[in-house]
């Protein structure tokens, strides 16, 4: 066990790119706890785009304070317990931020919560976390596709998205993916097996929609917003469903962000714009994490992983999500588990 | 009957406000009908925003032509019948457009199609007719409202909104009307018994919005979309749902129209934004009706009709509502039934 905890803190609230510059690296003794608490050992870090959110601003959640630990998603596991349902050894997955060590009362904790036998981290943190449940609430409740529909996914080749894309497809839909850049958009087609790709740095988005989608989109799944929401909103079919996941595009400007000039066609096409939140369906994880362990089991869903190693390294993995480096789940490595 | 056929053709698109140089007067022969017709002779137009939309460009129906007659919903008396379900006398409501006679085949009707006994014409094209039922579907389809909830109107004191407004009051909601100035705003709460009202015109909005509204918007019916729709988004309730009527703040200037850019908290409360049209409830206008007769019966909903005389001025007519001088329904009077 580690001497100290090294930790992350928020120095300042970023504006446009996150940099290196808006943490502070501190060590610290390693914290004591109380009864009803346990100590976690963070092994791996999710890197999400609503974390720039809290960065900056009050959103669904309170913002980070400056001097905070950076908050996020991580998986560890309990090194020490005081708390009746938890013992050493126990891979868990919560809201522990980004430190080696976190303190717990089990109130952080996101699904999986307890990672199952026979599932690692990594995945715990990707397919069968937030992520994953994400995408299956998101693409199947909000969006409800049909077989048949045209399903448009932009952000494909980030980890909702291309769970997102390849739910779309399991369900018997035909799938195009958006992504930046030639590796990304192949992989989308070869490799997943959408029915398209566009490349949003190379091509014109609107005229690509208006091509591989001349009936019009009848589920969009957006990870992005700005200029490609209002391509696909140019080109909806009657009846079109429209899920709100995220807006990357406008996260590093969000005071400037623009809305979608094109809404007003979902007057024309009698179409919907929804938001929702992974946490609106928390009574249904269970019966979402059984279909997605099936569909990795029969091999129709892929889980690829964007390793970084070091906690040290945390800003720069971060940011990849905001230059489009990563390609599916960025993870951070910080540890591996002992063999307790 | 006259001797010739008065009427208003489209001399050119839009720019800003409808003028009436946007048209152009002509007098023509009365029109023959063949087998399978009939003449209606037109009584009242109905005004309605829309109708800015066909002017310039095509929507959910194509562009008015150049040179073709203007498009309109109105209400008039069969004078002349070769159609086996049509006899002179029957009045009826259809897409007959700005002239004093349409030839039509009965494929242009809308509803109450033929006007009921004992309804007048004008009440036909307003609270039985398109608008009604706009307002009924908008409000209790998709906007879903419960009992307690709080609803905010915009365009409240135009007709669909006046409609939708008392029908939140019937359905048990608080209800917030927001119209431009003080004799609308004083009409909404004295007259139509609204709870509240926001002059656009001199107060805060948004603002007044967060005063009235601590809790949040649960449903919001827009008929006006720009500034208000933002200030609107920046106060929703969880699970909010947004009805998208109408967005006549941008029409006089479509090409420059900006979206709501505070989108993104529909993801932040799981809310909707949905649009709709009339037309896609076609299978369900008689229980609305039969609903929107009995509230009228039991004095619950009033049916405000502002009237301009004559067909020469309907150009001013339909500008009233781009300049918010209209209460409730605007309808142009052409002429009386005959009695035949």
């Amino acid at each position: 066990m580690a001497e100290k905890n090294r930790k992350w803190v928020l120095k300042s609230r970023p504006r446009g790119l996150v940099e290196r510059g808006n943490f502070e690296w501190k060590e610290e003794p390693l914290p004591a706890i109380g009864d009803g608490e346990f100590l976690v050992r963070n092994l791996w870090l999710s890197c999400d785009p609503t974390q720039r959110g809290w960065m900056e601003r009050d959103t669904y959640v309170p913002a980070v304070g400056i001097g905070e630990v950076m908050r996020s998603v991580s998986a560890g596991q309990v090194v020490e317990s005081k708390h009746p349902g938890f013992r050493a050894g126990d891979l868990v997955s919560g809201a522990f931020g980004w430190q080696d060590y976190a303190v717990s009362d089990g109130g952080g904790l996101v699904p999986p919560m307890k990672t199952p036998a026979g599932v690692d981290l990594a995945t715990a943190l990707s397919l069968f976390g937030i992520t994953g449940l994400t995408a299956y609430f998101g693409l199947l409740d909000v969006g409800a596709p049909k077989p048949g529909d045209t399903i448009v996914v932009s952000g494909a080749a980030g980890s909702t998205g291309s769970f997102a894309a390849q739910i779309g497809k399991i369900k018997g839909a035909r799938v195009v993916g958006i992504a930046g850049g030639a590796k990304k958009c192949a992989w989308l087609t070869h490799e997943l097996g959408l029915d398209a790709a566009i490349d949003y740095r190379s091509e014109n988005v609107a005229q690509r929609i208006r091509e591989l989608c001349p009936k019009g989109v009848d589920v969009y799944f957006d990870n992005v917003g700005g200029e490609i929401l209002d391509a696909v909103l140019a080109k909806l079919a009657r009846g079109a469903r429209i899920v709100l996941c995220g807006a990357i595009s406008g996260y590093n400007d969000f005071e400037h962000m623009s809305g979608p000039r094109n809404y007003i066609n979902l007057i024309i096409y009698s179409a919907s714009m929804r938001g929702f939140l992974v946490f609106d369906f928390v009574s249904r994880f269970g019966e979402a994490i059984a279909d997605l362990g099936s569909w990795v089991k029969a091999g129709k869903i892929k889980d690829q992983l964007d390793v970084m190693e070091g906690l040290e390294n945390a800003p720069e993995a971060l940011r990849r999500l905001f230059t489009g480096e990563n390609l599916g789940k960025q993870l951070v490595k910080i540890a591996d588990p002992s063999r307790a």
